[in-house]
């Protein structure tokens, strides 16, 4: 069984990664060759053949799909921050890049498993409290619509049979290891993770907020029961809404005080940022993701078990 | 004011183009240049600058946007069984083409208004009853996907400023005039076009099946309000599924025998055809449309005002 990720070298590629390498098998047999793809070289510990390259590149994606995988992870993309900064690149490697691989795929003619990474940002207002499977997405920004664009031509080349595709709206997937990035949605992540590393943060927006988030654990998680899911049951209607935790940032700060104390908690400072504010209060909040509960997707039923899943695999690891 | 019609050459394009050289204007403006594309020429007895070519070939969309059109109608696009047959020329024309137009426009930066063919073929099954304009679009056609893919490109074009985009979502136009076509709903238009002009027709499916159709004469007007419309009351969601006339083929039959005799309406034959039939089952009966008619879209209020436009518009000129 070989398997590909693309955007390996990405925070979720190199704990998929490390997830495949540890269980040694998908879809019940062994994995014999694990293939990652990233526009940087991949640091994965385990044996792997690494290709570098931007897939809108000619050839990229053909010497990929050389190696018929016969299980492909594509996280590859630009995201969200810089889609909007940068219109041509966002158009380039979101749509053009996914269109390149799917193409190769559909080329050599061997129908793979493909398990495609979208997002809730393919939402946009106004919205009701809750979010039913099928409601319309339209997006608000240039990466949501690169998303919806991947979304909508891969349920075409799976109802053709040129690949065997699911794709996960991925929710806000927090504690992020590592640093704050241009995300407006980093503080969700930088408010735990900066004080339990001994470190003030920001909170720009008000403690009433909620969201809807998702553990990294829960997001490999995702991508490897999408592997083996039996597409037979998911129907026509192959890209996902997936479950998180709908929390508030204050009950955000209450698990971290359980955790870690006062002391911790009292290390994020309210500064508002209405810019950030602006932002945020045009993204989707609760998600009923009815279909992907029944499939047997599984988040974190707490903003505890997510930040324990943080403490577990990423505090001081980084 | 300058105006361009892409896919002139088409059923509608040239009712369109007939149209607008019998207004002389379109938002207020007398027309001073109608720039009129297709693959063939476009037969139009109104003055006019002919551009014949593929949007998808380099310099294509870039030759029409020179002439700096103020209003854009872009219908050019290869129909729904051409892009099911082939599907290298559908994404090629329907989805390449009209980014080719998208950015061509993005390129001369003038923001002019853009009016864009979409079709209820976006949307795909299961179906409640009455379909809502926040109703999930999840095509099961190439065509509905190429189509999806340039709403939500109009959509991201126009929340950048590029253009002022407007999406119409088409139901079935009937009474088509002409020949029949190789489009599975081709009979919707046959029954009631064969009979009037003294020849036999054959139905497919069952005379209780219920559908939503429009006149080709609506489906100028729709283009033509969308040309004029305030789009600061349209809101983000750009593309708009416009209402129609809900009727059984048995209703069509009806009007018909009310319009021509029961002679001509026993003209037509009970041919059950079972690939048709399949197809047809797949299809959106009937939509709210709330939307489109609050913003002043008209279709006709019954299939008999339908068949009238036909005899009016149509009948014996083919």
């Amino acid at each position: 069984m070989r398997v590909l990720i693309t955007g390996a070298a990405g925070m979720i590629g190199r704990k998929l990664t490390a997830a495949l390498h540890a269980r040694g098998t998908v879809q019940g047999k062994a994995i014999s060759q694990l293939i990652l793809h990233d526009i940087v070289a991949a640091a994965a510990e385990a044996p792997h053949i690494a290709l570098v390259g931007d897939l809108s590149v000619a050839g990229v994606a053909e010497a990929l799909i050389s190696h018929r995988p016969e299980v492909i992870f594509h996280l590859a993309g630009v995201v969200s921050g810089e889609a909007e900064a940068n219109f041509d690149l966002g158009y380039r490697v979101n749509v053009d890049g996914t269109r390149a691989l799917f193409e190769a795929i559909r080329a050599a003619d061997y129908a793979p498993r493909l398990v495609y990474a979208s997002t809730t940002a393919v939402f946009g207002g106004p919205f009701p409290e809750e979010i039913p499977d099928d409601f319309a997405p339209t997006p608000h920004s240039s990466y949501g619509v690169q998303k919806l664009i991947g979304e909508a031509l891969l349920s075409d080349y799976s109802r053709r049979g040129f690949f065997e595709g699911i794709g996960l709206r991925l929710p806000t997937i927090c504690v992020r290891p590592g640093k704050a990035n241009r995300a407006a949605s980093s503080f969700f992540s930088g408010i735990i993770r900066e004080p339990l590393n001994g470190l003030p943060a920001d909170l720009p927006v008000a403690r009433d907020w909620l969201h809807t988030m998702a553990s990294p654990r829960a997001a490999v998680g995702f991508f490897l029961h999408a592997a083996e899911l039996d597409l037979s049951v998911v129907g026509p209607r192959l890209n996902l809404t997936l479950p998180g935790v709908a929390v508030t940032v204050g009950e955000q700060i209450e698990a971290l005080t359980r955790a870690a104390g006062a002391d911790v908690a009292g290390m994020i400072r309210d500064v508002p940022d209405p810019a950030v504010w602006a932002i945020v209060q045009t993204w989707p909040r609760r998600f009923a993701a009815t279909r992907a509960k029944a499939l047997g997707f599984r988040a974190e039923d707490s903003f505890d078990q997510i930040l324990q899943a943080y403490m577990e695999d990423d505090l001081r690891r980084v």
